[in-house]
């Protein structure tokens, strides 16, 4: 093979001496009969059975999060890897947290969500695959509650359930468009109830966001039963504890909520369990992973979906309310490709050196970097190298950052590894964050009233002047002080390609202002969600699925899949 | 606790001594690198893995069938399990194969598929939760190949597939009437193109019987490219090889079609693995799993679906044209209340001793026992004992099968498990039978039209004076010839409760014709489905859905789920 070849993250990872998951556990301290082996290199770990020594305070949380997203890709779950593996080098006993990726994408889009190049979790394609099978269980539990309500109509509704206010869908992890508006329950009346319906993607689902935010099992049962899943003909909640199959729904989840223990290539433990969507979900890793490798580590690196005007600031504002989970360091990743953007450059001209659009595009880093300083952190800057980036441009952006007092640091931890010297300065910069005094609040208290919420969010972190509810926003406002639901935090639906609700406003747009359409109470997960503009909960294949190329080689390997 | 009280399957299986399941298959030959471990008591292994002695003939395969099923049960699993362990008692290397239960009917009646009493496999909540997720992973492929369909009518439709000609149907492992009957890709332009749909159960999905009749990962993919979903706007079938998606259904199957290796309560291995509708499919377990145990065992007790009309007139003309695994010998289960019902004693009335009823319905059996012997096989009739059964009627069903030249025994495996005694003397006739000479056929010859083949079941199996095939039959009869598809077998889709297609029609009836309404070709896994009657393939929930009754106990244990 030339050198110059570039090999696939697919290649990198098959050539990475993967360890035996047992030898990963025994060096994280996990006690062998706490571990359930999924194969050799995947194991789930019963919280309930770890013995762990006393008197270890709780791991430090360093989230990971980034400056608005472009369709060049940031690299932050690479960054995410890299960073741990780095700190691992360094000395400090790591874990690291992720979500798992959801199958409906990888079928249509070339790609997965393990980190890249030297920076990734294996075996990558297992995870990216059915993996230890905790999404089909979130999808069977969704499907059961949903079969079981359909049922109750069709067997006589003594709930009185009205088929015109169902708030919950079936889900399948798939990309279908063709399921997202359906009729249900033709063919006469042994079928069934007829009803408008859709299926969403199962990432998109109540129940991964309850997994997500339950510290144990009992809590989930509790969540689970407190889910509204529509109203009656009198307009009242009905909730699953109505229904009375929140076991059930438990039962089907009491195996697929312990965690996953998987390994990076440079050997750190890292936990990938759970994955909520970023926009109608709070978009990071179980709880109960989160905590699992507080006990274990040291310093736990964990991530959360899209910009931190959406990822950081849902877990800073629901994540961290639940249990003592706040980051002790938060990261913000940043590439000049993406700033290059951010500053009006098209995708095809990103590989052009062009310092004058990296400094055009600094005001989006800049707002989110003052935006992580409101919940009373000081971010670092990791700068994920490209091949692309010149001399030139990384320094004016190091500069850029001393100018401000950030700290910074550049990465290359894609194409040398944080198991290599790609990660060390941003290590460095980051246990000292982690050590420095933190002055961690929320944004706003819980019993501030929801629009009250939303303005501040909308103000305080997206640079809005304000906020605009349609008028079945304020009717759901209202409702939602009437039952009861106005101390929940908020969870917004927003594009995150934009501060702004429209994604072709890049940059650090001003004087805009957001608009509410739609407010979805979901008291399981326990967040209000605000819709501002369409969000995809159903996502579709392109004209080229990624599905065509993919295969079996002879030896049972994939091929075709990254 | 007090010694009247009568055990739960569940109660009985927790305080079973389960043993590590890498001693079960050290004591089956199997070797550690072939074993992929899901947990402590659940393995995969890797057929192309596994390093086995030469010169040792494949395993000797006993088939359990039964009489025609009544609602009363017949104990087909557990007279399985419990025959098994007797052979291993008396000194057999036996190993069992067994289809894995579907999650949906279990959410719905209150009962599981892995035998009862003292003759179970372990662990028996897992395997009927959702054990090592094939039937997921088999939903998986199913629905991602419909949302690819779906999405290349919609991106232009270059096939030219006609959306009123589909034949093939997303599922779920749900038992959800609401679904059968649906309107898929409403919304505009953008959501896809409108069509009327429906969900089957996974158990019902052509890649299920794909997945049982495949001998290896690449019959696997010749086998799902082979499918036809549907036909174009010129009436011409549509494979998923002419989509290009066989290698990427594989991947999302190279993991589920590995066997599943467990143990029964007296820890005898078990293969428990695949499991497909024994009406619109063949009814047994994946062709693999019975293929790997009778590489690792002298003798291999499986399982066929309902009665001996239906799975084992399949196992012999379907199953075993594939590859050698015709059965050494045949078991006929029955029991005294199947046949007093069989006689005309209504349910509520099984417990109350009847030998003349017992007599009138001995007919079913008969019938039955005749049948296997058209294979060319005596089969033994497997007598299994319930708690109401008199002396005398156990007596006089002896005596019958002796007059009528029919090796039979009772056995009590439910209550002293073929662990202890209560399979003993079952097991002698059966290892009898299969060291007899047999002359194993199958009942026509490939060769033979379709409507002949149709006819030759239906008259020397089911007992009908001749068959009636209706306008739409008659009409894809034409089309399956022009199409080539004529040289395939034929899966008959009949009620499993009659040998007529009329579900009331009990005992043996004389006298009738059978209906049959629609022919479908089934080009993946390779026969011609001919429905006759009415056939479920989503079934709904009851009234009172089991799933009210189940949880999780705090120690993370199932409860109510059996």
């Amino acid at each position: 093979m030339s050198e110059n070849k570039v090999l696939s993250d697919l290649e990198i990872a098959r050539r990475a001496g993967i360890k035996p998951i047992t030898e990963i556990a025994e060096r994280a301290g996990i006690n062998a009969d706490a571990l359930e082996l999924y194969g050799p290199y995947k194991a789930k770990i019963n919280p309930a059975h770890l013995r762990l020594p006393g008197g270890k305070p709780a791991g430090k949380v360093v989230l990971v999060s980034a400056m608005s997203p472009t369709p060049a890709g940031e690299g932050k779950s690479t960054t995410t890897v890299g960073l741990a593996d780095s700190l691992a080098r360094a000395g400090h006993k790591v874990m690291i947290a992720l979500r798992e990726p959801s199958l409906g994408p990888i079928l249509g889009m070339k790609g997965g969500a393990t980190g890249g190049g030297y920076s990734q979790v294996l075996p990558m394609d297992d995870i990216n695959l059915h993996f230890t099978g905790d999404f089909h269980a979130i999808t069977s539990a969704n499907n059961a509650l949903m079969a079981l309500v359909d049922n109750h109509i069709y067997q006589g509704n003594q709930l009185g359930i009205d088929p015109r206010r169902m708030t919950f869908k079936r889900v399948l992890d798939m990309n279908d468009r063709s399921l997202r508006e359906i009729v249900i329950g033709l063919g006469g009346p042994a079928q069934g109830v007829p009803r408008q319906d859709g299926f969403d993607i199962t990432v998109a689902s109540e129940i991964m966001a309850v997994f997500c935010l339950s510290s144990d099992l009992d809590d989930l049962r509790t969540r689970l039963g407190r889910i509204t899943f529509g109203y009656t003909y009198e307009r009242k909640p009905v909730t699953v504890a109505d229904l009375g199959v929140e076991g059930a729904l438990t039962l089907l989840l009491k195996d697929a909520i312990k965690p996953n223990l998987v390994q990076t290539i440079a050997g750190t433990p890292a936990l990938v369990h759970g994955g909520p969507f970023a926009n109608i979900a709070h978009g990071c890793n179980s709880l109960i992973a989160t905590r699992t490798a507080q006990q274990l580590a040291d310093v736990v690196v964990t991530e959360a979906g899209f910009g931190a005007d959406l990822g950081a600031e849902k877990y800073m504002d629901i994540k961290s309310r639940i249990a003592d989970v706040a980051p002790s360091a938060v990261v913000i990743v940043a590439t000049i490709r993406a700033l290059k953007m951010q500053g009006g450059v098209p995708k095809e001209e990103l590989g052009v050196p062009n310092v004058e659009a990296v400094a055009a595009g600094v005001g989006n880093l800049k707002r989110h970097v003052g935006n992580v300083a409101k919940f009373g952190i000081s971010p670092v800057v990791a700068i994920n190298k490209f091949g692309t980036d010149t001399p030139e441009e990384l320094d004016w952006l190091l500069a850029w950052c001393a100018a401000e007092g950030v700290q910074a640091a550049v990465a290359d931890v894609w194409g040398r590894g944080g198991g290599g010297d790609g990660g060390d300065e941003l290590a460095a910069k980051v246990a000292a964050a982690v050590d420095a005094p933190s002055n961690f609040h929320h944004l706003y208290p819980l019993e501030m009233p929801v629009e009250d919420k939303i303005r501040t969010i909308v103000q305080e972190i997206y640079g809005a002047d304000g906020v605009e509810f349609s008028v079945p926003a304020l009717r759901r406002l209202a409702e939602i002080e009437k039952n009861g639901w106005g101390g929940l935090p908020v969870c917004m639906a927003k594009t995150q390609y934009s501060f702004t609700d429209d994604a072709s406003q890049l940059g650090a747009p001003k004087g805009f202002r957001v608009h509410v359409r739609e407010l979805i109470p979901k008291t399981g997960a326990g967040f209000i969600v605000a819709l501002t503009g369409a969000v995809m909960t159903m996502p579709g294949l392109p004209k080229e699925p990624a599905a065509i190329r993919m295969n079996v080689d002879e030896d049972g390997n994939p091929t075709g899949l990254f």
